[in-house]
């Protein structure tokens, strides 16, 4: 898969899968949604503070995150880190109308938060085959970039 | 969700996504095609022996199976053990015509291979709410199962 092919199947999904390793040591993944990028190799994810994954990603910040198009058989699987943050930045750029019923206490809820995704590397499949995204490759495209999203 | 609604989700499905650690301890994702199962527990995958889901999986069983429906807002995540087959019973089992544009050399292929996943417990998400999967009940749920599928 191209930059460009990568691109527009990262900012056209709605959601991604995002894998983490529980604390017995087990691989698990939650559907997430994942709409605010930078570059390809960083999202951001606004959940609950209190889910299981946002408390196991706080004891173990490795994480995948996964986005699948089956319409065009391409899928990239992007390797890297999981950051917490409760920062008014991120929690206001994340913020939609309409939120209060997921977090009544609004914008600065302690039970809203903001997940950093961030890309060492990755893997792109499609029906002409698997490529690697190489780090260098990340800071090449990614260079200047600037969080675009949510729509 | 009940334990048909999640018999149903995993029956209807016609992929799911496959979740293992890598050899550097990093969580990674797969979209597999997934429609072979024996209750609620056990499922089989056709794939590519070659593959680095395979080779990764050979050197540590570890994994999660991710079924989730985006319409119903229904995800079920089940947590155990990958195993690896090339017997047979699994390669014919699976097997369909046409199979030969990914393994050339037919249901005998040394590339074709087959993936069990054993679930030990699992997770449900629904818009009611989350709720758990212990060993019992996948033991009390599966009892006499037999293999089901591929359409």
């Amino acid at each position: 898969m191209t930059k460009e092919e990568i691109k527009e199947l990262i900012n056209s999904a709605e959601t991604a899968e995002l894998g983490f390793i529980d604390s017995i040591g087990m691989p698990q993944i939650r559907r997430v949604f994942c709409t605010c990028h930078k570059g390809i190799g960083n999202h951001l994810i606004s959940t609950n503070t209190s889910s299981m994954h946002v408390q196991e990603i706080l004891k173990n910040d490795k994480a995948c995150l996964y986005f699948a198009d089956s319409n065009k058989f391409q899928c990239v699987c992007l390797i890297g880190q999981a950051i917490f943050h409760q920062e008014s930045f991120y929690r206001e750029l994340l913020w939609h109308e309409g939120d209060e019923i997921y977090y009544p206490k609004g914008v600065t809820d302690e039970d809203y938060c903001v997940i950093e995704f961030i890309a060492q590397k990755g893997r792109t499949y499609a029906s002409l085959g698997t490529s690697d995204i190489t780090q260098e490759m990340l800071e090449n495209w990614d260079g200047g970039a600037d969080w675009i999203g949510p729509a």
